[in-house]
């Protein structure tokens, strides 16, 4: 039997009944598709995951990259993943058939990445790098731009990378320094030094393609004086032959796991002979690189989900097949000894981890959805499906990341010593998933976003689009009794983000922005909760109704397991938000107040 | 400057100041002491920890233990360790001087073995175990096993083992299989597999005894039937030549983190030559193993605090140097950035960790001054430290397990990229602080222990006591204004824990164990919250105590500290039980009623 990472009934589960992603195809700009299509698109991206992916997880990890004759040697199954998921058009699935993309709805795009971190997280990476990349330029760059590099970067050929982090700017990128001199002859002259880039150098593919945040000559101070290049390991030059563009890989990084991608450390223009080209507008580099933050940062989200999906299912295995002690209704030594799957506290574990997975990657789909809507959509209806996607990006990057962590720890302690042995994978996602908090953002940077910016941006209309939307999934869910309490607690919990965030937006003006944002992340928490729930709470309506028609025993099995979940989440995960409450409704300022001198011993 | 790993300034205090254990030294089995000596004791562990023991903590853990030629060759370091601290009185530090043991207080030795599990956890196990298996000897071992092996054990020569777990048993010791024939010649001959065994074979000592839980021929089924034995790797014949005792090492397993430390799977008897000597009694083996449960899992809360101590260290230290962003109320783009310990966030990261670490320290000093009590005391007093040692044994192991975990994940938090890079040590903490709680007793088995087993022993008596305890502690409080709004706070929980309590152990009569123990999990883990606040109120109490004297700035920024971290751990952590609470005063089985098929699909 094939080794199980994903399950596939709960993504058709996702998209189909609960998202009915079908009706995308009613619209102009997907109607070259269909669910039959979408069926096509998941079962190929499931065999590839599991044919070509999977199989080098452990090999990936066990050797990692090497810095070999100034070059980053990667395991030989990158460049034929990175080939076929070009030729095969995935990394350009949800790019505009005008530049060769499969123009897929980013719902179904977003499946597939999921489909893909599951198997291989790192093997996953160079792709959906490579796909971040390529958008930044045909979103903002010239033509001449989207015809050198685009295409050999959707076909697999070139890597694509964001270059952000400098070593004296990482979570604060008004302070980078990588500069760039204007030259009058169409590009800029490059110099600076990055460090933590992922993919940023590698032997998998042909070239790599930097999209770079860099200080033009002269630039103001700050976040206003901050460009955006594509700046190339090789430049083609004109005859399009491939020309060293002057960049040195200084190092790479050990990492504690996530260890199939190389993260790098480049020195630019050491040379002096480093080009780079200006994408879009002069000082305009961060508006451009937060206009696809929201799809990168949904990527880590569905990357530690979908790590966490694999630990689950190796977990899930174990405790079916792993006889130990007996229930506690039935002590007696004579007894025989029950697969572990039958104790209630290793029921809850499971039940913890499908809880998350599964909230995790509806909240994710439903984003992806906003996103679909935003594309296709115009006018105020467009404006609302941005603002959610932009109020939900912190909540879903950082949700996955955060109970990732804790969902795969559990698989782990499923397993007993045997899940802390190489033994079995889940040490390996125990040490992968740990990234996810800490790339494209960290968990504090999202709090500040969160509450920082989208709770009170257009004046809060983001926030009251979210809580109509919740809302709106509960009063649906009022046709099923079975529903009702929990969709008392849920509007409980909409009450009391409104008391809390009432509480909290008071601060501004009276006490300033360091109290205001203290408990940011705190927030960020308790808002992320909510969020699942409300997911729970719409799969649960989705069950429901499917098991009020005539269904398989197979069938009946799923909604019920759904069902459980669901009732799971309400009873052990959203009364945390009681605890957080307590904490978010006072006023004593704790952490602004100690000092660093009381951290002296 | 040296690394700091742990704080010797906080050891002192929770030694001196909050538990007054030069007091210990007025009791006839201490008089030999006094705080002058605990000082060299504390001084020379430190020195040991530092010079010995640090050094070596990555390598150990880059060059873990490999089968060569069936012996497990471990680091070079192994060897000194061992016999550093069996020469120097550490290996039997607390045992009696009639063994040659230096008689010292166990809260002091408990002490030392934090300091070494901060400066290196896996080096720190081998002389614990060896500890914890001459214990057992002195303990229920008649005069001839003493003589034979407890010497050999004590200077560090021979290495001590507890070897319990089988392939077939893990959690369930009931089930164990390991076989024992009397052969009428004053031994036994063993045959059987173990698996697990820490420190079970390697080449840094002559000679390997394994404390080993076997059943004799013919005995019962289930836990009555298990007796306990001495069964040595080598064999000491009549002259004291060792002899081959037949037990070979089917492998070493790899793992996660703790790998200086070698575990391993014994075959033992294959050749049908392994000789067992019987420990006290026969079918008494696991009551004797109980017995020294206690201290034991003490250990694995030390290890666990040890490592988020040695994390904490680590993130503290870089905080204070890497600058990075502006504080949120001074946001400026001219303004220079700040040493990330300034932003509110980050003090909070750091006060999570400071909380943990030193509130699990005090919980697990608290434990060792109730085993001081009891191994001094008689009579009705005697039997209320044993009582509130049990009753706070599963606490003290899980409670630092668990959060240490978090804690150390917090500290690689702080840290960003870097913390995920092996560049520093706390990607390491992150891999070995993961075992603890798998081993000596699961989070799960513990919870079980606690509300199964504990809460409920002698009609409730030791949960009677623990509340008497805290309520001590809080009364004594009310000394100080600045304290009573916390007080309050602890006695409302200790009010819920009644509550809850109530509401569980009536569900035994009525719906029977399974649905009475479903949640023992979450109730340790509301348990411990709860002492872990008790614990800082205690702390605070002295604090404020100290800061009524006339104090350096120094002890000034010490103590105000130590209130710092009171009052986020009553606004932070302590309100997490709200949550808990609802879950546990519902009636909604939900992981019982949840089938194992539900988990299909």
């Amino acid at each position: 039997m094939a080794v199980k990472f994903v399950s596939e009934r709960n993504l058709k589960f996702l998209l189909y009944e609960v998202f009915d992603i079908a009706v995308l195809s009613r619209l102009p700009y997907y109607r070259q598709h269909n669910r039959k299509l979408f069926d096509m698109v998941l079962d190929e991206t499931l065999k590839i995951a599991r044919d070509l992916m999977w199989p080098c997880l452990e090999e990936m990890d066990r050797h990692p990259p090497e810095l070999v004759d100034k070059q980053v040697r990667v395991h030989s199954a990158v460049k034929p993943i990175m080939r076929e998921l070009g030729q095969g058009g995935w990394i350009g699935a949800s790019f505009p058939t005008e530049f060769d993309g499969e123009q897929l709805p980013i719902s179904v795009a977003s499946a597939c990445h999921f489909i893909f971190f599951a198997a291989n997280y790192s093997a996953g990476v160079y792709p959906e790098l490579t796909s971040g990349a390529a958008r930044l330029i045909v979103s903002f760059g010239a033509q001449y731009l989207i015809t050198a590099y685009v295409p050999k970067m959707l076909n697999g050929e070139w890597q694509g990378t964001m270059a952000l982090t400098e070593p004296a700017a990482g979570s604060s990128l008004s302070d980078i320094s990588t500069w760039a001199a204007p030259t009058g002859e169409g590009h800029y002259r490059m110099q600076g030094q990055k460090i933590f880039i992922s993919a940023g150098d590698h032997n998998g593919v042909e070239n790599v393609v930097h999209l770079m945040l860099a200080r033009i000559d002269g630039a103001p101070a700050g976040v206003k004086g901050i460009s955006l290049f594509v700046v190339p390991k090789k430049r083609p030059d004109s005859d399009g032959t491939l020309v060293d563009n002057d960049i040195v890989v200084s190092q790479v990084y050990h990492k504690l796991g996530y260890r199939g991608t190389p993260i790098v450390e480049l020195s630019i223009g050491e040379k002096n002979n480093c080009r780079g080209y200006l994408v879009g507008e002069p000082h305009k580099g961060l508006f451009y690189m937060f206009k696809m933050m929201n799809e990168t940062r949904i990527g880590v989200g569905l990357g530690a989900a979908a790590i966490a999906s694999a630990a689950y299912y190796a977990a899930l295995d174990y405790t079916r097949v792993r006889p130990q002690g007996r229930k506690a209704s039935n002590k007696g030594s004579l007894a025989r000894p029950v697969p572990i799957i039958e104790h209630a506290d290793v029921k809850r574990m499971l039940l913890f981890q499908r809880a998350i997975v599964e909230g995790a990657l509806s909240l994710l789909l439903q984003c992806s959805i906003y996103a679909d809507r935003a594309l296709t959509d115009s006018g105020a209806e467009k404006n609302k499906w941005e603002l959610l996607l932009d109020i939900l990006t912190p909540v879903a990057k950082s949700y996955p990341s955060e109970m990732g962590i804790l969902a795969v720890s559990q698989a782990l302690q499923c397993m007993g010593g045997y899940g802390y042995c190489e033994d079995f994978p889940v040490e390996q996602f125990y040490r992968d998933v740990r990234i996810h908090p800490i790339h494209e953002g960290t968990t504090g940077i999202q709090g500040i976003d969160l509450l920082g910016r989208k709770v009170i941006m257009q004046d809060g209309q983001a926030y009251r689009y979210f809580l109509a939307e919740a809302r709106g999934t509960n009063a649906s869910s009022k046709d099923f009794d079975a529903l009702c309490a929990n969709g008392q607690r849920l509007e409980e919990a909409l009450a009391l983000i409104e008391q809390v965030t009432c509480h909290l937006t008071a601060k501004l003006p009276k006490q300033g922005a360091e109290i205001f944002l203290a408990d940011a992340t705190l927030y960020l928490e308790f808002f992320g909760i909510v969020a699942i729930a409300w997911q729970w709470l719409l799969q649960a309506l989705t069950a429901k109704r499917a098991l009020n028609g005539k269904i398989s025993r197979a069938q009946n099995n799923f909604y019920c397991g759904k069902l459980c979940t669901f009732e799971y989440f309400f009873a052990y995960e959203l009364p945390k938000i009681r605890g957080l409450a307590v904490r978010l409704l006072e006023d004593n300022p704790v952490t602004v107040e100690m000092t660093p001198e009381f951290f002296n011993d």
